[in-house]
């Protein structure tokens, strides 16, 4: 089994992803951490709200700050300069210290708000909360040495193995929404401790055994497809339900099947990547078509005005990637990687960096709003611009540790290669191995990497789906989407990975993409916004054999891309049904901006799938 | 002003029409009538239901047996020889008198449910119920010179005056859902009795006069733009609203219009007039978009596959062209109503005409159905299949009397002109003129009139608005949609429409059908259907310049038309999403039937608007 290299390894310099890392820990971790305290979330962590306050707690604000410390440590371990952050964490952790129950359990809502609820319905996120919890205490104690988090959550993960395991008190089996399962496993790793990786494989193991079991109401609490409870884990086929939910029990077990390896476990992991990828996944990296569920909906049923595809389905399919890339290493897992990160993840944030997308459509249209909207009809309406706060605001601090440990995606290693699965202005140093990528990836497809350390072992660079043309400076054997190089103590390889501007078409079963294309450059795929490119979107079309043009755009931080295309021209229609004649287009310049920067001039229509003349 | 010729003194020929009129008193009068005996609503006007028994009468099903009436009154008059409707009818009819209450009142619900809520709440459909009442007993007395019906009903209007104008004892000013204002003009019209004319233009300025009026709960009960009471009718200018009710207000707005003379008012008429087939009907004819309120939504916003386009709106939008075209002739009027007949109105009624459809889509894609449907979606799901009857089965009754007046359709007369609006094999005696119509139309364009007693007169034909080019065997002026022929005491006039096939676009304001074409030919709209075309109709595209071929079909009773195509052959994608290529198009034929004539062969795929290569 390979193994990825952690961030600590990995200096990110100063290109795409450390531009990215410095708006992160110079905005957002604050701004985020601003909003929580406004809306009552870190203060929850005191215990002290009572009835008829303002900012009543709720059952999942526990994860939303666990996930804002878990940003915090990997942010300082990288630059200890970060002010306030340490500060703010520490005051958390002495809440955390002061309020946990003597028996290990912490919950700032059920120990406040409805005590007599704790363990008794499986929907109410308590496990979720735990597992993002003891994730920020891992990440603090591997940051600062200091375990006082630390011991506070191994109490409580003793405590859920008590009532789970041992007692088998609490009224459901199997957490609701996933989440512990991986954190367990990153305690185990983290402590050697052989019963949280234990109990993790009993929370996987008693997943989807029950068949579907009712409450007093008649609402499914078990059993259902939305918590993948539809077939124990190891017979599952297809990525279905939450799709936040589904991705971190995948990840949880990939990891397991690595673990044990247990070859069942893996073919299931397989069949559900496929599912995900190949069937069920926007060319952004967005997942969860459907906001009905926040889900995962049926092959190619992939519309773009009401795509769902939410931010953290986004962040955690690069976690269940990156575990999938440890069991076998293979260049798709980096892709898929690789077209998250730039689009469907990348599009949840404001280029200022203190605004969020929850959900990330790959269509806006103004007119069919405002017409929904007319007559009450708001089931389907897109959020068109971004918010700094949400009710639900599990995504912003998702983004921020996403991009603080933007460093573990870089290399992954086995016995005799290293997997050089993602390009960015960076250096590494793990194993007796240094590797210094010079690049200017992804505004150009040059990446010089200077290694050192290598003989006797593979350098496998990854030469990305997209790319269908390439040059390198060192012969080697492309395999599973590298190209593997015979290492040496000293080389400097340089691989050249052409980045025309390319049209990509979806497969027919595609509906909604009939007759469309999407524009990209390399990783980045873009859309036309209103703003630049005028009313009816939908009525523009590329003319797929024009030359483009290229400009930077410093605020975006990419290049803009304008391809001749055309139009209908409204001015020639009389009626609102004429005769088919092409004399009514007109030729235009279709501008195009990365995806991932739409909507930061104002409501805009905005499409990816463009027609062709 | 103008005055259309009642079916009366038109006989409907064999031809399209006449089969269509056929099957409606062979089949679908007694189709109806059958639903409407086994789901109680016939059994209803007994007033004998009792509390805890099956079939509990609904606060409208007055009004579907009382078009239901109509019809058979209707088809009655022309054929008294088809069996059992003349004794249905009166058996109906000596409930209704058996039951009425002493002051007048009559109404199958609420007398027997509900008799303390007469009156009481403006949403519960009483004058709505009361209209269709009235307009069944005038077509009664009509057809059977028997009166006994029809001074129930005048009784019941005269009870409707005092209650509303004299006494003001009701809950409400101003009708509900609209059909009692038009009701009341024919009862004038017929009875000559002026106070039945007064208390429609009592409703008729009624309206929009209260602003916003909420009930207990909160729920807007007045004031809102779904029953068009959003501002005094004088003052509206777009068709909005539930698109029955819209119409059936305009309709009466347009007859009073024209019987006052009220300038204001029928420019109001005209505007909402522009509104609605202008900016808000579907090249079908359908109009009111969305599902939520069955309502017409904003300019352009014609969604394909939820499509609502209710059956009743059609035919209520054929009522107000018509009222319309009396109030200046113009040939765009009839050409709705050709529009609405020969599509979204007659895509309601099976071949077999037992079964229909309530809302007409445009598309049906059974894949993206299954999708809604796997994760609980349901809202926007098109009907997929014709039924015999339905819970709010108010269209089924409204096809069999839209059917049996088709002769009204036909001629449009003022001092000094005949107005030819509609074509089909025919005769009509009128005012010592006679018009034989021979033709095929709409299978092709050639239309011979035989004309006498037009001595002085204008004989005006219509020019369709869908036809190019047209020959004529008479020189005549073209005007307002009509050419215009000196008339003669005997003439045989020959016209001849050209029907090539002939693609459509859509304004591009119309986002859904941007780069779509529908293929016509003279005023039949076509579609493509899966069991002709295979799966992923949305991504088949036709040739514009292709040669079609057609072939006439007796089930359907119309040419079906081949033209060349191409689709993307899914073999030849190997991931979701690929560099676009030219490559994997393939020569198909593509097979259209008549849009109305879609899902006669079980549940499959339909598209109007087909893509262009």
């Amino acid at each position: 089994m390979a193994g990825n290299i952690k961030f600590d390894c990995v200096d990110i310099g100063a290109g795409f992803w450390g531009k990215l890392q410095t708006r992160n820990k110079n905005v957002t971790i604050h701004s985020v951490y601003d909003r929580f305290c406004e809306t009552g979330r870190v203060q929850a962590f005191a215990h002290t709200w009572k009835e008829g306050e303002p900012n009543r707690p709720h059952i999942f604000w526990d994860s939303d700050v666990a996930k804002w410390m878990e940003s915090a440590a990997y942010i300082l371990r990288k630059d200890p300069t970060v002010p306030k952050l340490e500060a703010q964490v520490e005051a958390i952790i002495d809440n955390i210290e002061r309020n946990q129950d003597a028996d290990g359990y912490f919950n700032s809502y059920f120990q406040v708000v409805e005590p007599e609820k704790r363990w008794q319905v499986r929907a109410w996120h308590e496990l979720y909360c735990a597992g993002h919890l003891i994730e920020a205490a891992v990440a603090w104690h591997d940051t600062t040495g200091r375990d006082r988090f630390l011991r506070c959550m191994m109490k409580y993960a003793d405590y859920i193995e008590r009532v789970f395991v041992i007692d088998k008190s609490a009224a459901f089996t199997s957490p609701g929404h996933e989440e512990i399962e991986l954190a367990l496993v990153k305690l185990w790793c983290h402590t050697g401790e052989e019963r949280y990786l234990k109990l993790a494989e009993f929370f996987l193991d008693q997943r989807g055994t029950t068949g579907v079991v009712l409450d007093d109401r008649g609402h499914a609490v078990s059993g259902t497809k939305n918590i993948q409870d539809h077939m124990p884990v190891r017979e599952q086929t297809e990525a279905v339900g939450h799709s936040v939910r589904a991705m971190y029990l995948y990840s949880a077990m990939a990891d397991v099947a690595g673990i044990r390896g247990d070859a069942v476990l893996r073919t299931a992991c397989e069949k559900i990547w496929d599912s995900a990828v190949n069937r069920r996944m926007y060319i952004t990296g967005g997942i969860g078509s459907t906001r009905v569920g926040e889900a995962f909906s049926l092959d190619y049923d992939l519309p773009n005005a009401s795509a769902y595809a939410e931010t953290c389905a986004a962040i955690a399919l690069a976690f269940f990637a990156t575990r999938m890339n440890e069991l076998k290493p293979d260049g798709k897992y980096a892709d898929v990687i690789e077209r998250v990160l730039y689009n469907g993840f990348l599009s949840s944030t404001s280029l200022e960096g203190d605004s969020f997308f929850y959900e990330n459509p790959l269509e806006i249209d103004l007119d069919r709003n405002r017409a929904r909207d007319a007559v009450g009809d708001t089931g389907m309406r897109p959020i068109t611009q971004r918010v700094r706060v949400f009710n639900c605001s599990c995504c912003p601090p998702n983004i921020t540790r996403f991009v603080a440990e933007l460093g573990d995606f870089l290399y992954t290693t086995d016995d005799t290669t290293v997997y050089v699965n993602q390009y960015t202005e960076s250096t590494a140093d793990f194993d007796g191995i240094t590797i210094a990528q010079q690049t200017n990836y992804p505004h150009d497809g040059k990446i010089t990497l200077k290694v050192t350390g290598m003989a006797g072992k593979t350098l496998a660079v990854r030469i990305p789906g997209w790319c269908g043309e390439y040059t390198c400076s060192h012969t080697g054997t492309l395999a599973d989407g590298y190209l593997r190089i015979p290492g040496a103590d000293e080389m400097t390889v340089t691989l050249e990975l052409a980045m025309p501007v390319t049209l990509i078409e979806s497969r027919p079963e595609v509906h909604e993409n009939a007759g469309r294309v999407a524009l990209t450059r390399g990783p980045l795929v873009y859309c036309l916004e209103g703003v630049d490119n005028g009313p009816h979107l939908r009525d523009l079309a590329v003319l797929p054999e024009g030359a483009a043009q290229m400009e930077y755009d410093a605020k975006i931080g990419a290049y803009i891309i304008e391809v001749p295309g055309c139009r209908r021209d409204p001015a020639r229609f009389h009626k609102l049904y004429e005769p088919y004649s092409r004399a009514r287009r007109q030729d235009v310049r279709l501008r195009f901006i990365p995806y991932y920067a739409f909507a930061n001039r104002g409501e805009s229509d905005m499409l990816v799938w463009v027609r062709t003349a």
